[in-house]
């Protein structure tokens, strides 16, 4: 298998042959289609897309539309934000094309791609769309659109993304969701949700907008709140400079903040085992299994300062690093390993530790930032259409941040006892809650993970938090509902087998289709709206002959043919 | 066309051409699936299936399996316990088979039937067990799941409908959501949203019955909330009539009521044109369009005395079960209809003044009858998988209970002023708001349409919520943001004709997927997250070829071979 960054052949979006690797890395300097400048505390992303630069072969990036690869940078730079440039409060999205902020995904891209790529795709978009509006409520650097240009389809909903868009108003440049009326798809990278829930547009307005392929633009897009304001050519720089202005004065990111630097990701592949520093795959491709395996801190910072002097290679945030890239390449590379097996290997105890001193300086801007990108990491887990088993055993260290990769699995074996064939016993396996099970990591609906496990069980919600700070036993994990089943040894090596064969004989649709629905019990929110309802229906869209057939209005969208629509309501 | 009650040909299911009618008329002297006995305050509703009265050719309804027909029966039955029965406080779900309560619905009618059917009778049973939900709460009517047999997939899901569960411990009877493991579809008739939101079932838990085919059964099913309470056979009828009895306690339905009648409905059909005595549709295939004009009261009852005297012919009931019949109908054998023109016929001041009525006595058991189902109409309006336009114009009465409908639609264009060649010219249109628009008649969110129509705009909703009892002339309600266009008598024409047009140009899926997403801004609730979520995974899966495809587990199910899985996750 050929690993290649930022260009993977076309191959990679159908067959399993031949495919080349996802890479997830990159870093501005090798920035293709974005450009980063920070200016004190405003930075400034602009879109340029390189034409011939997709990420798979047979399609030109032309006006500034984008494929997985534009996506990838996009990500990078606002992870990079938030860690290396504290100082940051506002960061400007703006484009370095004339008249066309960005055309949104790429049509020929998505004809020609697999149903499972547009999905992994869409879902990535969906995520750092989400992204960014994490940084602006959770990290005072608030995401300003700067529309020098139209922005179309996910173009503007990426604008929509942003806490304000502003419009150029040059006769000309529009915001418009073309999708329906051109495409016979959604705007299901945010868009239909966000122009109703979070921008107040009124329905039969956003009706009549997501059905006008042109857009709207100048007054009428402030009118019907689809933008904030409109700025003409000559007094868009002021504009621009007034909202990021304004974003500085609201945002209490502290001012003395000194950004740490993110390396490069250590990994390595030998056959079917993947390393990283504190991370371990194990692919088991005939089983459809993954076992992925995080190691514990070895020796936790002693103070915030000595947090801060580690920076990157910090446990806590190199950890979360490393299972957010294994997540995406594991989510994109190998679609048919099915099921995932977590588990932990180190100290409880260290694990606590590490976990306390964050607990301790939960408002120290970075201890905050590690802090979010655990909650938006083990959120993608939570996307992850993969069946997701935790394994409790002796060696383990699931204690509070670790504890939450249990609870976000569909699953928990703990097991009660140890591996008699252990050469050298660990004790039995603990499971330890402190605060980061109790609301710091909340999952989409808002709610922590504990919670929305005793939906409609207040009672049982109570006793699982009142036992926060004490080892538990896997009676007592099972008494309190934190785990499925505890077998012994004897039975411990066949249950997990048996549930990953079952898991490979059942339909992965199916079981994509279950987990999506159980994962997200209790109230919903923009954000699992957006992963729910909005993207479940663009799913079933990409399905239909009538957006991805060979009449459908993917295929010939830019042939000068008319989609061929079969007019049945479904 | 052939009209058919209870039976149609397979065709039904498939072409468009000689597809017999389906008709939802029925009472209980009809039913071949269900009897409905009444006790007193305890009605019985027994399932017991005739296994050659599918409604459709080609598969036998064996071991109390279902298809639409037998819910069409259920359906009528629960309407009726509501309208005629006001006196019955607890109603008994139970099978007249042996050791089998309800397998689900039929799989060989579901692997045979095209993907519209499939999504149609999906979404009619999902609004049939909502409606006995809505039974319990907004009519004191307790529906309790008396499982003398094996409760498998909807089956289960009909038993998780109910108030309350009992399942008969006889070492072999269980509940089962075998949807996974053996069809490779998910449990869509509300089953996962069911068990993890409303019964509290821990999502592990979920998982692993969900995923077991046998299912759960005695006092795991218990202590895993899958059912209430379990009692032998020899105690069964006594602890079901326990069950009932602590239901009538609860209840707050008045014990005087004397129901009313619901006599057959009358409809004609003439070419394209159907009548009903106060909805006239008009059929407009060539446009893919229908328009559906609701005709308001001639002379409301002057005392709600009058009203009970009129019973089933009252207006605000006549017209609500005819828009309801007249939505099942357009739904299901006219599905290349895909927009529906909504428009009204009548005095403004006649319909504000049958709304009086009903405003002043909503605590009236008919009367809250009445308004309910107004209410589960309008939903099934909202659910329904058609572009809505409402048309308002000079002679139309949208005041209170009508204006719903406009609210309900995707657009409303309103004429400013008359059509200058009316002969006999209508003064022109006005819009009246009252306490039906203020929140008594909420959609699936909880909220009213005025409300979620001013998601995230507290100051708009203020200004139309003042605007109650005032007559509101086309300027007033583009002021108010009631309406989506004004368009004068020059332009009228050619703007109906032309949305028309476009609609009918655009992918009918793209539309269905939009309009999904901009109905339900706002919160979400049990049963939105059914009809949002749920429903759109599910509609997903029937269209993968892991379901539905010719290897898929819907075809290959009950031939011996196993389904041949594409593993790849999307």
């Amino acid at each position: 298998m050929q690993t290649v960054n930022g260009q993977a052949a076309s191959a990679a979006r159908d067959g399993l042959d031949a495919r080349p690797e996802v890479s997830f890395d990159t870093e501005p300097g090798r920035y293709r289609h974005w450009r980063l400048a920070i200016d004190g505390q405003v930075a400034t992303l602009t879109l340029d897309v390189a034409e011939d630069g997709g990420i798979a072969g047979g399609y030109e990036l032309k006006m500034n539309s984008y494929d997985l690869g534009v996506d990838i940078e996009l990500y990078d730079a606002v992870q990079r934000l938030r860690f290396e440039h504290p100082q940051v409060r506002a960061v400007v999205l703006t484009s370095g094309k004339e008249r066309m902020f960005c055309a949104g995904a790429n049509i020929p891209m998505l004809a020609a791609s697999s149903h499972a790529w547009k999905v992994n795709f869409c879902k990535f978009t969906n995520e750092t769309r989400n992204g960014i509006e994490d940084a602006t409520a959770c990290s005072g650097q608030t995401y300003i659109a700067a529309l020098n240009g139209t922005a179309a389809g996910g173009g503007y909903e990426l604008a929509l993304a942003c806490d304000q868009i502003l419009l150029v108003d040059d006769g000309s440049s529009a915001v418009a969701l073309p999708e329906v009326p051109l495409l016979g798809v959604l705007p299901g990278t945010g868009g239909l949700t966000r122009l109703v829930d979070k921008r107040g547009v009124r329905r039969d307005r956003a009706d009549v907008f997501a059905t006008t392929a042109e857009g709207v633009k100048g007054a009428k897009a402030v009118a019907w709140r689809l933008v904030d304001e409109t700025a003409t050519a000559r007094d868009f720089a002021a504009a621009v400079d007034r909202l990021t202005r304004a974003a500085i004065d609201r945002s209490t990111r502290p001012a003395d903040g000194s950004g740490i630097t993110l390396p490069p990701l250590r990994r390595s592949a030998d056959g079917d085992v993947i390393c990283y520093d504190h991370l371990r795959i194990e692919l088991d491709r005939p089983a459809g299994a993954a076992t992925i395996v995080v190691a514990g801190p070895a020796a936790p910072p002693a103070s915030l300062a000595a947090l801060h002097a580690e920076g990157a290679a910090c446990w806590a945030l190199a950890a979360v690093r490393e299972l957010d890239d294994a997540i995406l390449r594991l989510r994109i590379n190998e679609p048919d390993v099915g099921t995932w097996l977590l588990t932990t290997r180190g100290e409880v105890a260290a694990v606590a530790e590490a976990g306390a001193l964050l607990l301790a300086h939960a408002d120290d801007w970075l201890v905050n930032e590690i802090i979010q990108y655990w909650k938006r990491t083990l959120r993608r887990l939570d996307t992850t259409s993969r069946s997701l088993i935790a394994l409790i055993t002796p060696g383990s260290c699931f204690a509070g941040l670790l504890l939450e990769l249990a609870l976000a699995a569909d699953r928990q074996y703990m097991l009660d006892g140890v591996f008699s064939d252990d050469e050298d016993p660990a004790p039995p396996a603990v499971l330890r809650l402190d605060g980061f099970n109790a609301g710091l990591l909340p999952g989409s609906g808002g709610l922590s993970r504990l919670r929305t496990r005793f939906t409609g069980r207040e009672a049982d919600a109570a006793a699982a938090a009142a036992a926060a700070g004490r080892d538990l036993t896997a009676a007592d994990a099972a008494r309190l509902g934190l785990v499925t089943e505890t077998p012994d040894d004897l039975d411990w090596a066949d249950e997990v087998r048996l549930v990953v064969e079952e898991r490979a004989s059942f339909s992965p649709d199916a079981l994509t289709g279950m987990e999506a629905n159980f994962r997200f019990a209790g109230p919903e929110t923009s954000e699992t709206k957006i992963f729910g309802r909005l993207t479940a229906w663009q799913n079933w869209i990409f399905q239909r002959p009538n957006a991805a057939g060979p009449e459908g209005a993917l295929r010939r969208y830019g042939t000068g043919q008319r989609a061929d629509y079969d007019r049945k309501r479904v």
